[in-house]
């Protein structure tokens, strides 16, 4: 286990090697989750940047810095209207098409399309963007390897209707639902809508990457029906302490922008994102890619592997 | 039923004496709603500050122009520290008292106190707080007549469980279930924690006060044990397409502030309020001055009167 203490100015990174590339120090699990009890914020013992802060790439040595300290990078203009005009044209046929696939979730008041997954799989045109130097190159520099799309989605937040996404980390629904050993994987949401300060923007506690926060309770087998349609699901959820202790101390930065923006985000910031009220939707295209050598195993959490469109293997 | 067209820079003032003076031309509700079917978004025929724009009182010629134009004014520091843990330790003492009693309300999800009314009834230190010149003296000074108290409450909204509020017109539902005649009201929230843009701040459409948006369903006896409990309540809520069309032409103001702040706002505003998973309690005092001269009748919408912690007669 790493004792260092968490700081929001240096990259904590465990010296063993085991440790470093795989997540698992001498087949003991450092990112132990879904205990019987709480536990303690543990300091991440992995890297946010991998290689150097000057591997190339489209980001500067200061943006790299920069995301190894807040966990997140955003970047204007990323997606032109065309794009966008192409993916949500993509997002209502595919629907339309499928009906009632389990990739299509829908919000459990309104009943109006929440997510779409797989959306990279089942759209040639979302494929193509997502694979961009200005999208999917950024995930190689910051990850220093070759990466694979662990996920993609497209998250509509329809104006009225739309739910919160609660607290979490992604990382360690990954890790303990999908066998992810490391954090060495990023998200990419790309803004489709203006992303305002008022129809539900993401949350992100800067800096909250670099801990761990372990979650309480042994997960059911075939959870993930139950945690996608959920606006705070009981498993995979940090302890209201642990969140506020981590607000207290770091702060909740807002992503805001206009469509076509890109934030690029560690897979382990603690965010959130409210509910919408106002008659704009919030939708995003999120493409999480992973390192090719973190590839997933069987999850730490003892429960089956999640579907394909949740989870790529 | 007056014609003319709703504009953001004059006010629109129906000449009829009758109608200016009780909402009531010859015999005939100005403000119907409540009806079968969507109705016209109507101007409204009435002033939001009576008298002119030179009453004395606490607010300044150009303060009072941009409150009847925008249909709200802020001040900040109206509260005192002091004055603040008095009205939050009030509250956390009368709930407890109270427990399971009508004036407390409670979130459907988690059971956390949602709202208290009648607070000024309830508490002294509160009621001499609402009465002073800064809050008590606006009101009388916007309305031009004596006041009284229609309503007083504090909203907490809790962190990680606040709910929203859907939006709507307060006078619409005061003229519909409380039989208030003209929306000579106008409301003063107080800020006892900070609005943050992360917590659920009101949000108001500015110079939506100029129109009057009818609302859809013949209302129930004894709804308000529902409404009051509902995040999007089914009656006296307005149409999605009439909240888009007013947002799309008005836009939509977020109002924050430190704790201490006040907003003061007319009674026909269209306004709403997101829910609340930060850490941080959004937790507001609300009171509602009604002009005397504008007493409360029989509801219009036909129902029996809610009850007096409600609606003070």
């Amino acid at each position: 286990m790493v004792t260092q203490t968490a700081s929001q100015n240096t990259e904590i990174i465990d010296t063993r090697s085991d440790v470093r590339e795989t997540g698992v120090a001498a087949g003991v699990d450092v990112y132990r989750t879904r205990l019987p009890h709480r536990g303690q914020i543990e300091p991440r013992p992995h890297n946010t940047v991998w290689g150097s802060m000057k591997n190339p790439g489209p980001l500067s040595p200061p943006e790299l810095r920069r995301y190894a300290e807040r966990g997140y990078h955003t970047e204007p203009k990323v997606l032109s209207p065309e794009d966008i005009e192409t993916c949500l044209g993509e997002v209502t046929a595919i629907t339309e098409r499928l009906g009632d696939d389990d990739r299509v979730i829908r919000e459990p008041s309104s009943g109006d399309v929440r997510s779409l997954f797989a959306v990279h799989r089942l759209s040639e045109a979302i494929a193509e963007i997502v694979n961009r130097e200005s999208i999917r190159g950024v995930a190689e520099q910051i990850l220093d390897d070759e990466v694979t799309i662990h996920q993609s989605r497209v998250n509509l937040k329809p104006g009225f209707a739309g739910g919160p996404f609660y607290w979490h980390s992604d990382f360690e629904t990954w890790h303990a639902e999908d066998g992810m050993p490391a954090p060495r994987a990023l998200s990419v949401s790309l803004a489709l809508t203006p992303n305002l300060s008022t129809n539900g923007p993401l949350m992100i506690i800067p800096g909250s990457h670099r801990r761990f926060v372990s979650c309480v309770g042994e997960t059911p087998d075939d959870y993930h029906r139950e945690s996608l349609t959920s606006y705070r699901p009981p498993f995979g959820t940090p302890e209201e302490e642990d969140v506020r202790a981590l607000a207290d101390e770091l702060g909740i930065d807002t992503i805001t922008g206009p469509a076509g923006s890109a934030l690029y985000f560690d897979s382990n910031c603690l965010h959130a994102s409210g509910g919408n009220i106002t008659p704009y939707p919030r939708s995003n295209l999120f493409v999480v890619f992973n390192a090719k050598s973190n590839a997933l195993q069987a999850p730490f959490g003892g429960t089956p592997p999640r579907p394909d469109h949740l989870a790529h293997r």
